[in-house]
């Protein structure tokens, strides 16, 4: 049996060199974008639209069963209900709703893959799903690292690093790449303790102030969720 | 005292993010491009004349006292008499010469970066006196990996991190990234035997059947060479 190929693309600058029409693309924001989408799928939104700019956002501004966030440097943009903390989508208010998003890095990423291929939304909470249902998928898969403002991080790289790890084990996995050894290999550094392997991460290191350690924590937390958000017609929906 | 910053930049299609006009850069191709750069000065070579295609270099063709080196895919391109293997430079024909040389990967990264930033060629081969020179420059850093073909490689990042090993013992530097904090990782777990730890590289793969484990084996070889090949007015010449 042939088996399929995963890739890495470390930033969304790369993804031209890795672009092929034809593979699945798993978007990772670690922190915090991807897994505040799989928490808001999981309690109840119905559907996410991803948009690259505030501007875009504002336009969805009152209709009816809309809520808005908007995330710039890490923080809510003034004048938004939500921005890309997962903890603040665990609340009742947000079920059946729509949700107009536009982060830093996560939706800009999703907005680059959806142009020519099937996107799927990729993080620690729907882990062991995602792996399964890529497995089940049976094709070449592209994993894509939003990264910090097309610079490489190291929290998305790490979750490249565990996912490949549960696909290899699946049997219909193979890579050859150095991006997939060095996700491989910062994954089997961090597994003992992620939380502590990102403490000197650019990424907590630039958003020390905003006391997100909490956010963090929840975002390293596996398999809270079952479903798999997918792109269908430019929207975020989960996979049926 | 104010440390100086070192950054460590993945691939040349990120180097529009680190371009400031005002760091050193230190260009590492290290299979091959830039360990024969520096072995070659160390053998006498004049100059170097970095192109970016071989049409450029062809231009060169006949020229007294000029030698010709294109390199393609890890091999000789066909009329060229040198390619990259640093081994072909340990002969006593090169002295008083001016190289022409094209690589796949290093002289385009060359080239990118000397428009708006002091160049220094960095490799294995001279790694100590590179240090010495960068801590006396007393500048900013970003150590640029030519990477392949525009995507991210193991080996340049490899060196990227012994460079910050040995720097950051100077105590005048600092460093703050992911891309930094990844290429000590890097290091770190290849240092026993970086030879084994390219084992399974993207690069020794793909040349494998170019039987040029002898080449990978020298340019791992440290301080062959105290001169520090730098940019002056678009040719490369040792530091004096």
């Amino acid at each position: 049996m042939k088996k399929n190929d995963i890739k890495v693309c470390l930033t969304p600058a790369l993804f031209e060199l890795y672009s092929d029409r034809k593979s699945v693309v798993v978007v990772v924001d670690i922190l915090r974008a991807t897994s505040a989408m799989c928490i808001a799928i999981e309690r109840g939104v119905e559907k996410i639209i991803p948009v690259s700019t505030v501007e875009e956002a504002l336009d969805f501004k009152g209709r009816e069963n809309h809520i808005l966030a908007a995330e710039r440097n890490g923080k809510i943009v003034s004048g938004f209900d939500y921005g890309n903390s997962p903890l603040t989508y665990l609340n009742e208010d947000i079920k059946g709703k729509t949700l107009v998003v536009t982060t830093t890095n996560g939706t800009k990423a999703i907005n680059i893959a959806k142009v020519d291929h099937h996107v799927v939304i990729g993080s620690f909470l729907n882990i062991n799903s995602l792996s399964e249902y890529l497995s089940d998928l049976n094709k070449d898969i592209i994993i894509l690292c939003a990264g910090w403002k097309n610079d490489f991080c190291l929290e998305d790289t790490m979750f490249a690093g565990a996912l490949i790890n549960q696909l290899v084990k699946k049997n219909n996995f193979q890579h050859f790449s150095d991006s997939c050894s060095v996700a491989s290999l910062i994954y089997k550094t961090a597994e003992i303790d992620m939380f502590d392997f990102l403490k000197d991460s650019q990424h907590r290191k630039r958003l020390s102030d905003l006391n997100i350690n909490e956010d963090v924590s929840y975002c390293l937390k596996r398999n809270e969720t079952n479903l798999i958000p997918i792109i269908v017609e430019d929207q975020i929906e989960a996979f049926k």
